[in-house]
């Protein structure tokens, strides 16, 4: 338990708190005309510049009596920027270790100095919490509005925290967008971040939902290096009953300020007290490899809610889903029709296309492969009726998420799987349609509990229905909220695609198993990903929560099966990798059954890497350029290594001093061919899109130094088994 | 079965159709430019001028695939208003009875010839059709979008379709608005809609939810009269998945034109073909009387879809209401809690207001008093928690439905109830919170079985969540459908009040036994109704269904009981005419107990009337000055009228002729005591709020005819028994 550490200057309005260690500082100040503002320092010098904290609330909170304490004009009891009073300042310390249902590991030590300072503007007879909470790797704060009787209902207008960064900071970012998350990466300095906007929104072009939105606006987690090495992490945490908060940048000052998605009418949140806002999350590392380790995001959320979490296991599964998304089946039954009514259409009458791959047949082809491989689940997508004209037509009801269609059994294929030791995974394309899953929730996780399914593969894709909201405002926020509780109640695990980046929330609602919300391994299927594209999501994306990206491609080039002229920028060792780099509950092995049986040796890794850890080790990392991680199994004394790279060929160095000190290990390599290319190459006979592997064995303990060399988006993978 | 009687011309592309007695010809043309168009004539009078017919589609309907058939340009792709070919038409003949599950009688003849017209746009390679239907009493026609390739998905801007006046008529009407229909009706010409326009949608200043349409914009159904004395009346049919439709005119030509609700992003409508618009309909009567006994609109609706129909049953009731709306109790249990979360406030916590009316000792007593004067439900507001703050603060969770409040016991009070022989009504105050109210629809539904409701009172105060859209555009219209159609499922009635105006749909889903959707009876205590004010709703606001008006009110002066110093403008004699007057199969008695019980002789009445009719006769009847209507008691042979008047005292002449010929009756007779406000008037002490009334008796038969004076405001009230 930390000492009462944070400290209240004799005279003024400066408080400071310091991270436990003390390298980190927060600062907090009133500045003129009653503004409140944070700084931070790390390692003795300011990293945050003065930045200021409020919020603008929206003229139609005028409805409410907040007003009426008030003698200043109505304009400025708008405004919760000014005019603010320190009135109170509470300090205290916070040291516990707690156990995460699953994760990167199976304890998480939680130690912070507070700082809850209360604010108060009497003008407006009103009073507001900042709650800072400092810990070793960043700082994370809140605005909290207690219950009061002038500040009751109110709606936000524009939420107007400032990140004020001192200089110009490298940054990788994607542009900030109220209804996709699925670009690549931009690496800039801050200053290019408003020449490159187009290109990078142009992205976008073939995304049904993108609405971008600001010149110089950006999502987050945004990942930040600094001239001196530090490491900067700005992000939320616990964003609920709020809509999800964007960066936009003041390139002249280098100040950030939080840009919050508007719903259909502009507004920007409907609140009421007591009520809190999100906690603004600024992680400060001069390790990349701490930015890694840092659960700042799941340490600020609120323990489980949950009494009984046991029905929530880790899934490694498969899927009938990179068939249809390489283009080789298809998800609709049909292509007789062009347009269905759910209900009206009557499929038992329409020609079947003869590629619709989720059928009876193929399926079982599947269980087969994949209970003979250990996995847990198979998904199945396009099992249902609605394919058809699912996409693009703002369609109310689209899906009824119950009546298969013809040529899917449910009950029989489920039946099969049992049999088999598997289970199927549900999957439930919403198409952006909000309302009309509602509607169905509750018969479609009844069907789901009837045939033994206990996951969901959720997605959103396409505009939102309600027309005019977005995918990331407050209204639909609430929906993905809604929609993991009710699945709770069913004891279901919620993978939910297109929905806002996590913040954290799977702490507090741990069938909360994956996100997608970002852009995952299916886009190696339309338009590519670059080759440093997981070495960044893990320092971006999966600040909030695990991303089902969905890795294991081993086919690289997509024309060997497909009408797609698709390549995969990959290498079978770099997708092995990503089993640890790419931490998920969920893992997908995602190529074909046939696919993986060419490469039986390559496809072991998949087989034996575990879903849960006892402990993570990040042993490189640099963002967008690579990433290695040890993991210890959570049920064995088993260790795995897996390692990305990015644009640059390279040669990783990894040191197993984890390993149990005079223990003798058994380590088998999955390693890019380096050599076999080059020769390759020089003899003026390239590879193509299918790179080769080596898998070796080799003796090693904890004094062994790894050097192992990686092509150009290339990695490697590690099993390591006590002898 | 009338002959095929519709024509088309030899040469050019005029047809016609004539209503079954022929005094209505609809004549369809195509104009220049490929421009349909209709007009309606009277006998042999042209009453409708040319008017033309299309819709406008929304930029974003190019999305879909209809465009490319087309060599013209993108924007006239857009229009579906001319370029049109006739390539088809089809006349038939239809003549059935069908009975509806209640009504104003029990049979009702559908008896019309039609004229269904393709249209196709050869540069699109799409089609439409218009479909006429002509009746006795008006016309009605829609827009039909088969399904065909190149016209699948569409949305709409806006619907173009005219109504040409030939003429200055007069009209009686309220501002086009998007969330409320409660004003009170101005009558004008239709050139002085304009200037008139500011005044009469000022009245909504208090209405929470007000967003007035436009310049010229007004609601329908829409009552007009020509200076030759013929009555139109426009309004629409079977308004379901589209908007509900204003009426803009422009008045310089006297037309008006469609104008549909729009949603959230102001678009109009999202269109999967095949898909029906819903029927516009133009009534024409010479005889304001045939425009009440007119079925127009419920014959256009399709017939019923339920396969049993026994649980549906008109209601009489009584109310723990206006003991709130006129300022006497309150909904809410406390004045302690300006915020409330469900779930997390603690009521017993806190101090009841003593004024709540809806707790157990109050409510027996009404139970008491209903059951003792043979009511079938009482209705209860205020029993759940919520009511603190639950209007104007656009609160998303607002209402669970189904938990009390601590000083009402639901299993007790419905105990109670049943043991005396009535139910207790139910009361959804959604708050306009749509999805909310979704969420918890089921278990809502769920916990009126349990213990024995079967109807309930919806409401929708204040602006829609969803924020941004509207109460009358297509998603909430959706929802207002969802409502009823789930109630089925639980065998429940529903009585929506705030939602749309209906359009006959309770023909389809008879479980919809009412509305409110007007200026009812409870803006007594809120600024006033004007006296004409139900003497103007049986033409307008009832064209489409019945309407929960909440009739009955004994005490004119409601500062003898409240605070409110408000004086409704009726007397008893015109409050008991509104039992036959104003057909609902839902009856309320909406003033306390004690009112009542001090007028027990006046209070039989409404003890007597039933609330399923044999059938109705219209005996005299002008829009906003009087209406005189007899109806036969669909369970034994009595007869009961009812007159209402409006601005002007007036004597009604009635001839009882509808009387068995040859049969004794004795007659009850509820009047205006005209003499005693006279003689009080010439002594200069005229009467106050309360006018006196006087109850006689006197033997009838088929021959009499009655002359009853009645007072401005007033009316009469008379049961016919046979002896």
């Amino acid at each position: 338990m930390a000492a009462l550490a944070c400290a209240s200057a004799a005279a003024g309005q400066d408080l400071t708190c310091p991270s436990p260690d003390g390298k980190i500082v927060l600062n907090f100040d009133m500045l003129k005309g009653g503004v409140p503002s944070y700084s931070v320092d790390f390692n003795g010098k300011q990293i945050i510049a003065p930045s200021r904290l409020g919020l603008t609330l929206d003229s139609e909170s005028a409805r409410n009596d907040f007003t009426q304490a008030g003698e200043k004009t109505a304009a400025n009891a708008l405004q919760l920027t000014e005019g603010f009073e320190l009135t109170g300042s509470e300090s205290s310390g916070f040291d516990e270790t707690w156990k995460p249902v699953w994760g990167e590991e199976s304890e998480i030590r939680n130690n912070y100095n507070e700082l809850a300072v209360t604010l108060t503007q009497p003008a407006f007879d009103r009073h507001i919490v900042v709650r800072f909470r400092v810990y070793n790797d960043g700082v994370g704060f809140r605005y909290e509005f207690p219950a009061q009787s002038h500040l009751n209902y109110f709606t936000i207008k524009e939420e107007n925290t400032e990140f004020a960064m001192n200089g110009d900071h490298k940054a990788w970012w994607i542009p900030g967008d109220y209804d996709t998350q699925e670009y690549n990466y931009t690496r800039s300095k801050l200053s290019e971040i408003r020449a490159k906007m187009p290109e990078a929104a142009a992205q976008s072009a073939n995304n049904a939902s993108a609405t971008v939105a600001g010149p110089t606006a950006v999502q987050t987690a945004l990942q930040l290096k600094t001239d001196d090495g530090v490491y900067i992490n700005l992000h939320e945490a616990a964003c609920i009953e709020y809509p999800t908060m964007h960066l936009s940048l003041n390139d002249s000052t280098m100040t950030f300020t939080s840009w919050l998605t508007p719903d259909a009418q502009g507004k920007k949140g409907y609140m009421q007290t007591p009520q809190n806002s999100p906690w603004r999350t600024i992680m400060i590392t001069d390790d990349a490899r701490k930015t890694l380790a840092s659960r700042l995001i799941l340490n600020l959320n609120e323990p489980t809610k949950y009494t009984d979490t046991s029905w929530i296991k880790p899934v490694k599964y498969m899927g009938v889903w990179w068939e249809m998304i390489s283009g080789k089946g298809s998800w609709n039954y049909t292509d007789d029709v062009y347009s269905v009514k759910l209900g009206e259409t009557d499929y038992s009458k329409t020609k079947p296309n003869g590629r619709h791959s989720a059928n009876n047949e193929n399926v079982k082809r599947y269980i087969d492969f994949a209970a003979d491989n250990g996995f847990d689940q198979l998904l199945i997508e396009g099992w249902n009726e609605g394919w058809e004209d699912w996409f693009g037509q703002s369609k109310d009801y689209v899906f009824d998420f119950v009546t298969p269609y013809p040529d899917f059994d449910i009950e029989e294929l489920n039946r099969y799987a049992h049999e088999k030791g598997i289970r199927l995974m549900m999957h439930h394309e919403t198409s952006g349609s909000t309302r009309n899953y509602e509607r169905h929730l509750e018969d479609a996780f009844n069907l789901m509990n009837k045939y033994g399914y206990n996951s969901v593969k959720t997605g959103y894709v396409g505009p939102i229905l309600p027309r005019g909201n977005h995918h990331y405002d407050q209204w639909t926020n609430n929906h993905y909220q809604h929609v993991v509780e009710q699945a709770a109640k069913h004891k279901i695990m919620v993978n939910a695609h297109e929905a806002s980046r996590p913040t954290g929330l799977c702490r507090t609602y741990p069938n909360l198993i994956g996100n997608e919300s970002a852009r995952g391994s299916e886009y190696w299927a339309m338009g590519g990903n670059q080759r440093g594209h997981t070495s960044i999501l893990p320092f971006t994306r999966l600040q909030g929560g695990p991303m089902d990206y969905t890795p294991g491609l081993f086919e690289m080039d997509l024309s060997t099966f497909t009408n797609n002229n698709s390549v995969i920028n990959s290498t079978i060792p770099g997708q092995l990798a990503l089993y640890v780099t790419m931490y998920s509950p969920l893992q997908m092995a995602a190529d074909l059954p046939e696919h993986y049986a060419r490469h039986m040796d390559a496809f072991q890794f998949i087989k034996d890497v575990p879903v849960e850890w006892e402990t993570s080790r990040y042993l490189e990392a640099e963002p967008m350029e690579y990433i290695t991680i040890a993991r210890k199994d959570k049920n064995s004394d088993s260790w795995f290594v897996g390692s990305t790279a990015g644009d640059n060929a390279r040669t990783s160095v990894v040191s197993l001093d984890f390993l149990d000190p005079g223990r003798k290990y058994t380590a088998t390599i999955y390693a890019d061919d380096t050599k076999a290319v080059a020769k390759a190459d020089k003899a003026g006979k390239p590879y193509g899109a299918n790179k080769p592997y080596v898998i070796s064995t080799k003796a090693v303990n904890s004094k062994t130094t790894l050097r192992l060399p990686v092509l150009p988006g290339g990695g490697y993978a590690i099993t390591i088994r006590p002898q």
